[in-house]
């Protein structure tokens, strides 16, 4: 058997890593995004944090718009960590190239939805549960085909 | 020096791909899981989720039984996550293949095993606590060959 | 397109499975660390675990100290493990050797000094807000590189 390594699409390739940082820069604001609402809040955790900004200021822990943020930040942990696993792995099953670009592009857009009406600008469901979906979907679609292609 | 992903065994890379595709859905089922938790206890956090079911429902965010399936699946990200990576370069390390297949094995049992004993059906330790050092050592002992192979 | 993963600098490629696997142990750590935070403060979550420690014992889920640790512990899972991914990827774009090597040292300086300034022995800000910095800024870097090169 031929290394497996070898025999992933090139173009593919770029197409996984190239959604792959941007997702990553994603993840990072969500970092950024926190801190900046912690500022707005006022609501820091570390006491060292909270004696750089006012000796006056108590630590808060339970402000609801800062938990809201760490919610979707955990989120994104949970299922855009996962799928660069998965979408690797799935590179390496000889799929069918336009579909496999079309896959990672709807997976990576379904997170960057996901961020923007979880944290960003919350609105009413389904639109969270639909974004979520679609990555899900994705991820479990390649995941059967790798389990299937690796048995 | 020659390329070391050339060196990956074929053999081992598809065991390596099986069981992390596994873990990954393993994973995805801890998601699902707290979901279902927070349905049966009534249990939500977001308050668009929470108008989307009853107007009279009110967040809640310390239900026992979500938190536990929560500290789960975040147990998951602290030790199934690291163990892609490290597995991965151990494959590199060019082990012996029967070993590595066990291991790779142990470490996925191990994790289904923890999820089982913390998530669905709780019971005393040190069940847990046995499950999680499986993987644990298995990932230990991953972590010192790779340091000394690629010192 | 000659397949990418065949450009991959070997030395380099020893480099980055070095420090990786010096992370995951890193993060390891912080596992461990806080079993044994939980031990010193008496305060165990789970009902079977403070059942095995003494009858009288009550769950404890706020303890400053323990929580302080798994704050640490988290901020490792939202910025090491994307830049296993990042630094991965980086690889591939056929980097100067010197200075990916000096990157990738950086960075995983960068989280050692975190964990220690935030969890082990907590100092006066800005010396977790450094520490985070340094890592962060290399994987910026890298994810910018990455964009360009896989556009």
């Amino acid at each position: 058997m031929s290394n497996l390594l070898d025999q992933v699409n090139p173009e593919l390739l770029r197409t996984y890593a190239f959604w792959s940082v941007i997702l990553v820069a994603k993840m990072l604001l969500m970092s950024l995004f926190t801190t900046m609402t912690r500022i707005r809040k006022m609501a820091f955790i570390n006491p060292e944090d909270v004696k750089s900004i006012s000796p006056k200021l108590k630590p808060k822990v339970d402000d609801p718009d800062v938990e809201r943020v760490r919610r979707a930040h955990r989120n994104d942990l949970e299922n855009i960590l996962p799928f660069f696993v998965v979408a690797f792995l799935y590179l390496l099953t000889n799929p069918d190239p336009w579909l496999a670009t079309q896959l990672i592009r709807a997976a990576a857009a379904g997170r960057i939805v996901h961020s923007l009406v979880y944290a960003v600008m919350p609105v009413p469901q389904p639109a969270r549960l639909f974004s979520f979906g679609v990555t899900l979907l994705v991820t479990v679609y390649m995941i059967v085909q790798c389990a299937l292609y690796f048995m």
